[in-house]
């Protein structure tokens, strides 16, 4: 929050409260203002409006073939998981989660009283949960599909809705229904499946810095954080500007957990029967309020380039009204010129100001912003701005040239935002020693995370109790400082 | 099934039963054949496995960017639909289907025995239904985002899982679970709604016949068939080749009927308020059915070339080791040069035997087989096949030259099986003049529908008769023929 923070208390901002006043309450704003999303009469199910849902229209596309060039196939398994796996999954895993939608009935009825409800003589014999995530269900088929070492390695993926029964749903970042991928790997040796979980790993931290511009922590979470049934869960942690850490992403080796519950038996080349071993590793919506949050400032949001919904706002600036035929024109080739160029543009056609147009655009992050008047027009010119270099920082063109300047101005900005946001992390991260300083650095207020010998902290009792009064959570042994633990409040 | 008509009684073919020995048993060992899904432990929901996945991968991206291009937007509603909301359509709409999955609790517990169940404490206060469409979520955002005439058209789409309890689910065809997209369209005027049901309709007989090689009988429903709630219910009918129709796809003009139910209201330019007219219009996973049933063989599928999952199987004979690392360079050449064409391929790297490469190539219906060996390597040349040719009609061609040919033989191969397609529904469609005559075709068992004047089974209880003893039903009234009637078994 460094660009918060030189933020003059109640300076005119786009945005109220600003992110220093009041962060959560201003991500809240921010998503108002961009139309991304907003709540639903279903309890922690939120509705993803267009320009929320063209985001991650853009991870399915993006992410979607990273993961196929990974050769992993994409497949569709049932919403519905009947109890007893459930019940056999529970068994094997500790700390499974109970929290979820289950369904108990197949008609509706009116009934004595002239209501509509659950039909009595409809009752499922076996109670159905709304898939939490899919292992159990995909272990059942990895059973029935691997017979010898030939079907290895089994790769799969699906992109779908599944539910948790949250009791604090925060949009976006923690909701009873979301959308993600979810990638469900079987290997013949415990070698290729770790190695499977920390590539599909290195997968999603490319995606993330290459399309969103978040950088983060990569690392190996401490066993405490692992997912149930996991012998080991690797993630991505992003800092957002308050300094709290965000879970991008998660992958793990699940050695033969669930192979074990969903009995997963392949004759391999020596002629025995063996378990496999399997993995999975899913990315969800919930990144969607990790690039608000990373991205964002007191005017709204600013959308990394190649994730936009659309990388360039034309805004027709019309004085006289006689001179809409030709700036109107001048719109249309100027889209045309831009899609040419590999380039996204939406025209603001609505009557408004020509002010309003441009704060509306600069609320919703677009990463460029290209005006087009009379007076450009005569001078056969057009002024651009990017998003993320505040309100200043126009740039004029010619007419002609304006696409490739563009292009380049979108592919600068993204590298910008990139190491800005990797600058920002860098700040937030602070080396310590000692639990003393850990309690200190948290009571007074400090923004941000600590790196510590993870030594000092495993299995004591001073760092639970410092944990439990500040909120505190490792975040993981980063892999480039495994012998240290990152921690911090999160998300 | 002229062609099945054709077959010799225990010839040799890869499917057994043949189309005409058993079309339904044919049908189900066509998608064994193939591995494009199978049955799960959930009743009435499949696995849409790899194969038959990027099958729907390619209808949501070429019937996509259609959608798209029609000025409508993706976003996303939630999955359960409160009761209350189901309660309120059902006063004003008959024949609302009751058949859906109910969710009564959101935990799940140990209970005394020592059981997981459904926690007694988590009882919901409103049960909950799993979507089985969205028109009343849906119908809840428009009557909060539309205010103005100018917030008109409103135009949504979701690509999603829906979910109907259907008592005799059939694979692709008829499914508890199944994906589709939906789309819900708002407009101010009834002539507007009623115009955008038919271009919709459009939309879809486009991608049909463009992608799918379906050709369809394009129409109106007869009151009986129509949606509930809606005022106009248009369809595409296409026809099996066992004579039975499949509707494909589609468009209702709903009126006011959801308008009313939801309370969507706006200020009209004229300062009055008034309620919306909407529309809305669907395409599911059951099409895959269609294409299965409309184009297989008995040797198989045949894949229409713009949908195939891969257009090309790339065989590599091996006859001698020797030969095995020159082969397999050639065959990665010619998958880079293919691609290079626009053209997507596979090469069968099993060690397979020739013979069995090549079957499983056809009973897939991968649309070109490419054969390189020895032979073909040191003449410079390689062999292509195209699978709706039969098992003749071998092309051979210089390597270099092999990928413009083979983009022109999957040209013609749509062409040619769109063009057999609509010959094939053409003959299957006969025009009678009498509910005599309607008797006597089905009860000869005849294959195919009629054509009928309107007026002669409009209200006619002989008619009702006839369609309750053949299991017959009234499929559309053509647009070409508005007064005539479609008259068919249907799937």
């Amino acid at each position: 929050m460094a660009d918060a923070a030189k933020t003059v208390k109640n300076a005119k901002t786009a945005i109220t409260p600003t992110r220093a006043e009041n962060f959560p309450e201003w991500y809240q704003q921010v998503i108002k203002a961009t139309d991304m999303a907003e709540n639903s009469a279903v309890r922690g199910c939120y509705i993803i409006k267009p320009y929320g849902f063209a985001i991650w229209e853009n991870v399915q596309k993006h992410l979607g073939q990273m993961i196929k060039d990974e050769d992993v196939q994409n497949a569709y398994f049932p919403l519905l998981i009947p109890l007893s796996y459930i019940a056999k999954e529970a068994k094997h895993i500790d700390g499974f989660a109970k929290e979820c939608a289950v369904v108990t009935h197949h008609r509706l009825s009116v009934n004595d009283k002239g209501e509509l409800g659950p039909d009595k003589d409809s009752q499922l014999t076996e109670p159905m949960i709304i898939r939490p995530t899919s292992e159990t269900i995909i272990g059942e088929s990895m059973h029935n599909w691997v017979q010898s070492y030939r079907d290895l390695p089994l790769k799969l993926n699906q992109w779908c809705n599944v539910m948790r029964w949250e009791m604090r749903p925060r949009i976006f970042l923690r909701t009873a229904e979301f959308l993600w991928q979810e990638g469900h790997n079987a290997f013949a040796t415990a070698d290729e499946a770790d190695a499977d979980a920390r590539r599909m790993l290195e997968v999603y931290r490319t995606f993330l810095e290459d399309y969103m511009a978040i950088p983060g922590i990569v690392g190996v979470k401490t066993p405490d954080e692992r997912f149930p049934g996991a012998i080991e869960t690797y993630t991505v942690e992003a800092f957002m500007q308050d300094g709290k850490a965000l879970q991008a992403c998660t992958s793990h080796n699940l050695g033969q957990t669930f192979a074990k519950s969903a009995d997963i038996k392949f004759l391999d080349k020596d002629g025995t029967q063996k378990l496999a071993w399997t993995t999975s590793w899913g990315m969800s919506t919930r990144t969607i309020g990790g690039l608000i949050m990373m991205h964002g400032d007191d005017d709204g949001m600013i959308m990394p380039p190649r994730m936009a919904p659309y990388q360039v706002a034309i805004l027709p600036f019309i004085k006289d009204d006689a001179d809409t035929p030709a700036i109107m024109k001048a719109c249309d080739e100027m889209r045309a010129a831009l899609k040419s160029a590999g380039i996204t543009a939406q025209i603001d056609k609505t009557e408004a100001r020509s002010s309003d147009k441009m704060w509306a655009a600069i609320k919703k992050g677009v990463p460029v912003r290209l005006e087009i008047g009379a007076r450009e027009l005569a001078e056969g010119k057009v002024s651009f701005t990017r998003r993320d270099l505040g309100r200043d920082g126009k740039q004029v063109a010619d007419i002609a040239a304006a696409p490739d300047m563009v292009k380049a101005s979108l592919e600068q900005m993204h590298t910008d935002m990139l190491a800005g946001a990797r600058a920002r992390m860098d700040a937030q991260i602070h080396r310590i020693n000692s639990l003393a300083d850990l309690r200190a650095f948290f009571a007074a207020g400090t923004m941000g995370g600590v790196k510590i010998d993870y030594a000092l902290i495993k299995g004591s009792a001073e760092y639970e109790n410092i944990a439990k009064e500040f909120s505190l959570s490792t975040r993981c042994l980063p892999f480039d400082a495994p012998d240290q633990v990152i921690i911090a409040k999160s998300y």
